[in-house]
């Protein structure tokens, strides 16, 4: 059995204790958090459970072999450093930190300990999220064209992120799951309303070596809550609405098909018509994507296997963020990504 | 009566014609369209009316007081330029033409002859537009905070204007109708995905002297019609559905709320708190928006009156197209709009 | 060519002209109305059609093969009947008459003098019921379960049918078109809530031979307008709903599967699990209803041929709105159709 | 503090169980389940709680003081009988039983022993249904003229009630709740589909001694859910959809309005005009409904007071449902409810 322990009992971390507490192979043996009335609540829920104020403490701990890290994400770094540094596997929340030079530190030291180093890019354990890489990868949907993705709602402001860093990480996850290729350059724009707080709303644009497009657009004062996401193929096109309670997926047998004026040789006179066909919505898989997620870390503990959403692709994605950020900053002039 | 000539008889045309043939105080005088096909069918729809293959032929007949040119965007300019050089008024389509420089000479030729330059904004003589107008220009919605549009469909690829000069110009000429304040600088990004064509996708951000932000995305290459603008106000905040049948303004008591934290004296330390109250659908004016508009543009032909929606308005609106087409070549380098 | 009249240009006598003006093989000779102003209307739009104030003028037109009637129900009978008396064939609005005696010497006047008799159900032309015919027939759905509709709006009360005579009317011509069996048994209830009209919102319950139901929910004074019919099948369902732009049609692989308890023999010890499958929704057919409706007119009349639509079809739903008439009054006791 | 112990751990009683152990005043003492895998999971998840197999054992236990009641129906009055009779008040899931006989003997149990006896109809503990009948009694809404409610989905089948006793006992209680009249007589119709279970699709038309008309459409073999009421008044109307995660009532002003035709004196000549004005969606009490109804379950007990939801309302529910049960099996013939 995998001794789990989780450090941040707040918005997500019931949800990882819940599912900890659940998952074959694991047992969770410890929570932390910095306040007592949150440790009572676990103590309430879950009597067997230890609880810990300090995360050394915690860490100290050998029945834990592994922890999970949903803190304020300016704990991530320094408190993924201290667990490797313990011996203990971790699983922490996206954004993996704030700054890729921190992230690369971390994957490093995972490696040098041998320790599984897992970002919590929980919608790629959704059945809707592998649906689409499937039909990505099978070459259903033809060509990728382009992502277009919305993420809004009246939200929680954050104190120290601003708007990409909190929602845009979502879609760089899937991004970064449903497609090979990686983006080359970003453009971002945005406005903070609040003073002093972060931006609050949000637009990115990504450029990828081929023609394809993403664009991802957040906002934490929205008066109502989207989560709709479009994908073009050349063959087929995706219409994915997260808020649905069935058919979150569906596809569309739509587009442009092309032809040769024949009068005419040059390409500019290419014949542009429409195709509009049936639309299909795969049944998906409903296992609760956590639980897919904590199934998987408990696997790559055992098996010495690294996870898709391993500590590359948490730096991946911060990359993607600082670049954003840089752009933000310069109102839309776009940024290289390396 | 003021006698009305219409030039195109293609997709607009026909809309153009339809309501000018029962605007009180006009009379429908003639059609032209190079396509004698399109002619017959006039005829056979309004025999009365009279039927032209060449422009100079309809300019020619005193009887027409104003023609109204519903062509492709490339012969805006000529056409409206020989209108009023032979002493007609004009109601051109949008967008007035494809340089701000022709848009601007246009306005100096109406205004040395006297004569009515109009633009077809059709979307500010809608119901939903007007109330829009009304909700901010009342203060019902507070401080405008921001404009956001998705106006994205499986729609006719144009050849000679990119997406934007296509789609967002309705939602240029909607900011220009309800917003007092002006962009002062645009960030556009986009991909054409066909070659030889031009950008079929597009995103544009626009910045204001004040914290008010603007995004427009178009899209030609969409599985699905959307037609979604979100406007974010201190107070109030809309949901405006183009699409539905019905309920197409949703204004939303919600929004955030700031306090200064007691304990805390830094701006940063702002305590934000959520509203969230009741959502009103106010019934809106259902003429239909072309009817109103050929109104008005007989009302001011015949008052001397200046419309909303004047050569300078088309220029304004020509003057950020140009502008954001130099920033999508450039991946969203701001680009200033003067 | 087949001479064309139509009496009535109401409500839905323009969609009759403007179809037959278009037919092909068909020619529009006169419309007849008892409004002077609604005929100007008519010769204003259409300059070469002639004008009757008079039914009895119109008839004796020869030029005139065929007449379709869309006056108010009342009338149907008489106008039919001296049509076909004048020898021309009808196309006469739904429902066909009040009275199922009526209705039948039309059928037999009709044979005697060989000519086609038409009854307007509309919605058996829709590219909609076309595709739920044949998915019904072609077995994809399994063994027919039920039907259920509900058709309703803030509708034009009517003075001398009630809601079931305006608005079931279409449910039962699509019943009549995608079933091979006949209701027979009818249990209806309903209300009026105006004084000195008929009932403006009524259920009505068909009962079949086999274990299939019709419910039919009508109503012209809901705060919203509904049009969705839910259809089940052993292996598939069916959402329709006509008021969706696209995707009217969504077929369901949802079900239940019987399985014998091994343990037990009774019949009422089946387990029943579920299925939940893929959805799909098939493309439609786009051609306007009547385009199509008008089209086969004119080719029954030229080839002798008779429409599914025919007088045996309108009396069939008429004898089944007398029994619910009946059963109305009576607050649901069911009646036999005979 | 109110000893609770619940009975019946399958679909509901978790829901019982997580909301007593969570109400002020109240403990929960012991949970009762034929079923040793579900006891285990009660120790696993509240190590405090006492589980007894035998509900016998339970009563016997005096820190309990009151039991609710989550068994299938058919057990709803034996296990209702023996905790009055032991002393405990009791809170039992919809309906209160089979027999209106049964329902009356448990109310003067009831009464006799001075216990609370409530019947679990959690929907009128929902801020929408509250709001509802707001609307309703402060007259905004005007006369009330119809109830009319779809609950349909892909459900679990029954064995030993039919849909009306699974699902219209929801809307029966709503109805209960939110208009002071009392149904008069029932008419309804359905179908079962499977061998020897009951019928899985119903429709119950409810009459009033004045000219309201209620009607229910329920179905476990829907292929989509739908949780949609539409309320009819001559002021305003409303529609209630429990499906929607926010803005589940809208309020229409809507309707008719009635004019004598001043050339006419007979009633049947009234001219109805049609009122098409704002909609308004009033925000709603979120507290989670069962939470709400708990709490008023310990406050009854507490101080002896009577809920809305007593016997005699669970009474008068099983009263329709018994006479909807006979209208059913003679196809929709209308049956007193006494």
């Amino acid at each position: 059995m995998i001794g789990i322990g989780v450090v941040g009992y707040g918005y997500w971390g019931p949800n990882l204790v819940r599912n900890f507490a659940e998952t074959p192979g694991a047992r969770l043996v410890g929570v932390c958090d910095s306040r007592l009335d949150r440790l009572n609540l676990v103590q309430k829920r879950f009597p067997g459970v230890q609880t810990f104020l300090q995360f050394a403490d915690m860490l100290a701990n050998p029945d834990i072999d592994a922890v999970a890290i949903a803190t304020p994400v300016h704990l991530h770094f320094v408190l993924t450093q201290q667990a490797l540094n313990a011996g203990k596997h971790v699983l922490v929340e996206k954004p993996l930190s704030f700054s890729s030079v921190e992230a690369a530190q971390l994957i490093d030291l995972a490696a040098k300990k041998k320790l599984v180093l897992m970002v919590d890019h929980t919608f790629i354990y959704t059945g809707a999220v592998k649906k689409i890489r499937e039909l990505v990868s099978s070459g259903d949907l033809g060509e990728f064209l382009y992502y277009d993705s919305v993420r809004v709602n009246l939200g929680l402001f954050q104190h120290d992120v601003n708007v990409l860093w909190d929602l845009a990480v979502h879609d760089l996850s899937i991004l970064d799951f449903i497609l090979p290729e990686r983006a080359t350059a970003v453009s971002a724009t945005g406005m903070g309303h609040v003073p002093g707080k972060p931006e609050n709303m949000a637009y990115m644009t990504l450029y990828f070596a081929s023609n394809i497009l993403a664009h991802i657009h957040v906002n934490w004062l929205s008066p109502v809550k989207v989560r709709q996401t479009l994908i073009g193929g050349s063959k087929k096109m995706i219409v994915y609405d997260d808020l649905m309670p069935s058919e979150k997926i569906k596809v569309y047998d739509r587009g442009i098909t092309l032809k040769q004026n024949p009068q005419e040789e040059e390409v500019h006179k290419l014949l542009v018509s429409y195709r509009s066909g049936d639309m299909w919505s795969p049944k998906l898989d409903e296992t609760e994507a956590l639980k897919a997620e904590a199934a998987e870390f408990v696997r790559c503990i055992r098996n010495g296997a690294t996870p898709e959403n391993d500590g590359e692709a948490g730096l991946r994605i911060v990359k993607i963020l600082e670049a954003a950020s840089q752009s933000l900053l310069k109102r839309g002039q776009p940024v290289e990504i390396k």
